[in-house]
């Protein structure tokens, strides 16, 4: 296990957890972990002198993963793997370790490349046109159908909503309460009818579900318990 | 058990799993399950020939409870009840299910009361001045501390994020990703600091967590495991 630090006390934890290999966390721009990339070679000597093995840096550019415009997102990587690797020069080893799923093709510094999104995708990312398709979706029984609207029974706890409602294929989706998605669609289910709810976010909507199933057209082949998930 | 149903098919599939007791689900404002109120009369008939025994209605004015104005509340709440009341005369049984925390005291017709969310509450619900306190938090830990902000171990896997960012006491929270809270506190904490986040939905929070402790001032005495999630 290979574990990032950026400051002194994680540094200490991590040698007193008996962790081996690190790499130095440099903020590139995206505001939350990481420390300045100019405090980044001391940080690397503090953790050498604790006895651990410095990998290298990892800094990942998540405020420019998401932007739509290509151009810009470009342009927001580079400028972020320019602070990284100004740190890793001070920091040593093999690892430049950055990159995410809306940027996979265009960070030409990192070493590796944290993209994992684009395994199963959401509406979030399909939104930038990147070549990757949408394979995670909640299947959702419709369980009402009103004047106009049909109500499934998936909800604000099957979903990751920070990014908004989910999406459902030829229909309007009017919110979602805890257990239910209310829906205008432009054909009319009947109460029974199975849906696909695309998500708006994978990553927390996946931690909402205990178990994955895994379709070869519409037949269920494999299914995966989720783990680390639960808090 | 009492199940609520709002069509034939429903009723259908409830006699047909041994279900014995059922509410009239009666679409009173919010549009979600239950039948419009004209139609209510005639699906009690239908239950009653399937056998089941139905006791009353059932009709949440979900689209009230949230509403700040507490006058406008008051309202909304008069006139969803008078479609259930209506409802309520052509179905007859002894229930009237309605209500939640944001008309716990407003609704003055049904017979069973439906609020939940008060027993913990949120900040959400808070900002409606109920005399009910928030008793729910995420106890995350301070795991990196930047130029004036902060950053920890909770985010869009730990908190309901419908209603927006949770709050922290003395901080104005920037923003979640997957695993991190981002804020800026007027006092900076210490990595290893623990703190108090306060989520902005309390269900689908709770539905993130896989156990609740009950805390008497700073001691836990009880854990319990949060049942009927994973989906």
């Amino acid at each position: 296990v290979t574990v990032a630090v950026d400051y002194p006390a994680t540094i200490l934890a991590a040698a007193q957890a008996g962790i081996q290999r690190v790499l130095i966390d440099v903020n590139v721009g995206l505001p939350r972990c990481g420390c300045a990339p100019e405090q980044a070679g001391e940080l690397a000597e503090e953790a050498r002198r604790r006895g651990l093995e410095v990998r290298g840096v990892m800094g990942y550019e998540g405020h420019a993963v998401g932007v739509v415009d290509r151009g810009v997102r470009s342009e927001l990587c580079q400028q972020a793997m320019e602070r990284l690797l100004t740190a890793h020069r001070a920091v040593g080893g093999p690892i430049i370790s950055a990159g995410g799923t809306g940027t996979f093709d265009l960070n030409r510094w990192a070493t590796e490349i944290q993209a994992g999104s684009y395994a199963l995708m959401d509406t979030q990312y399909a939104s930038l046109c990147l070549p990757f398709r949408q394979a995670v979706f909640v299947w959702a029984t419709v369980i009402s159908v009103g004047n106009g609207y049909a109500v499934a029974d998936c909800g604000l706890k099957a979903l990751g909503m920070d990014h908004g409602n989910p999406s459902i294929d030829g229909a309007h989706v009017l919110f979602c309460s805890d257990e239910h998605v209310t829906f205008s669609p432009s054909v009319m289910p009947r109460v029974g009818d199975k849906i696909r709810v695309w998500p708006a976010h994978v990553d927390p909507t996946v931690a909402y579900h205990s178990c994955m199933y895994v379709l070869e057209g519409e037949t269920i082949v494999e299914a995966w318990p989720v783990d680390l998930r639960g808090w």
